[in-house]
């Protein structure tokens, strides 16, 4: 499905800048700008796949990942004012990421014939294990694990795809809501400030 | 054999806990107990299965595994009071853990043919590596590498299991032995805080 | 080919030692100084193979390895005095370390009909990965991300191998042009403390 696709190295070029911002933050240079978001962008999906023994690991198969991640390093080192003063657009494209790839990752997973509990966990490993080893790298507690429904968003959108499904098995008709829906819980969530129950 | 299998289940349980009480330590939500102790209990067997490209990895073809994490996080989630009373008895489970661990790895090592070198490091790698991959991402140095007879009790488990196969191939005998050893230098190491050498 | 596999162990030897080295700075014990040393030799090489499908991974099929780094441990455990004492040593036998293994990763990258740029990223995977591990582990921020020409160094020796792969498919005037100018790149850099640019 093109369209998929075209979200997908979307979603691929928002998390890559989202290392990088992290990357120039640390002061690393321009490789490390690029390792991180490399690794940010395709972490999750490489461990996915490395789990499933799909090898070799996705983006090896198709170049264009890399090119998109290296055009986002580019932009970062070189322009970091733009990136500044699209701030707000980037939390709203991230929304985006992570719903994109929340959607792949449960269809690698059915390809795979993982039940539903798998497939889902396959679907939010995708859209957020890359930030997670972002952030181990940099040598931080993982922000995902500590605050913010952001998983959760993931979660619930995977359960809404294996609804869903008993209805349709048409793409548009599972694809589109659910990413509307992580979308809109994640960005309502960044508006409200919701999180998760902490104990204490 | 089955009472391996409980052992492992088992073992899985006491891990995640050992996890989930990380987490709490380090103020994360309760997606963050889930993750810290989902990898704590199979980091170890999954970095296993992934070196020797056995695939999909073990949790994938069992969902017992996960059912247990998911039990051990919400119960140390909402019932933290009852953990911290039990420290003790964790301790000595915790022990029980790595001993089943290693057996099992040496038993995955032999079924890939490794020799007694590599199926050793296969039992120890089972038992040692989520406790690692829980401190890196809890973002503290892996306290295995640092101090106590941990690591060791698995290596001298492993070696026993090598010498013991001389005189048998009977489970039983060459499962129960190494187990209690490796349960009994750890209590024992515990007891008397016993440590490796360090330089200075 | 003898000679590359004999500089495979050195390189290995000396990625070790440096790994060994950092352990006892943060007071491991001989087991962290073992497991640290170990992913540092292997950490790369280990990576490029489990994203290729390569399995087992390479260093199971070959125990030379591990005695190679078993040999490295002993010796900075029990001999640290000689260690400090051939620091300068140890950075030239790194220089070689990287060159030797960004020429490997190349090949393995090549055997799996990767084109130029996976296989050159193959090649500087096997290089640096280890020592990114290195620093995970010892919770530091990967030095190669943050300073000095190193990845660089095995970057331009990897295009100079596919520009030279033009005129000749004999590995010795392949591989010793390459090796000789990543090594050579590498001692420049570090006697003039070059590095990459950085942000700000």
């Amino acid at each position: 499905m093109t369209i998929l696709y075209l979200l997908d190295l979307f979603g691929t070029f928002v998390f890559a800048i989202s290392g990088c911002i992290l990357a120039e933050r640390k002061k690393m240079d321009i490789f490390g700008f690029f390792i991180i978001g490399f690794i940010t962008a395709v972490g999750g999906g490489t461990l996915r796949d490395l789990l499933l023994g799909r090898s070799p690991v996705f983006w090896l198969n198709d170049i264009h990942y890399f090119y998109t991640i290296v055009i986002a390093t580019v932009l970062v080192f070189f322009l970091p004012s733009i990136v500044l003063k699209i701030k707000n657009i980037l939390k709203l494209a991230d929304a985006v990421g992570i719903a994109v790839f929340t959607v792949i990752g449960i269809e690698v997973g059915l390809s795979y014939q993982l039940d539903p509990v798998f497939s889902i966990m396959m679907g939010v490993m995708t859209a957020i294990v890359g930030g997670i080893l972002r952030d181990i790298l940099c040598n931080e507690i993982p922000l995902v694990l500590q605050q913010e429904i952001y998983a959760t968003a993931c979660i619930a959108g995977g359960i809404t795809f294996f609804l869903l499904r008993y209805f349709t098995k048409s793409a548009l008709f599972l694809y589109a809501p659910v990413i509307a829906l992580v979308i809109m819980i994640r960005v309502l969530s960044l508006k409200y400030n919701l999180s998760l129950p902490r104990r204490r």
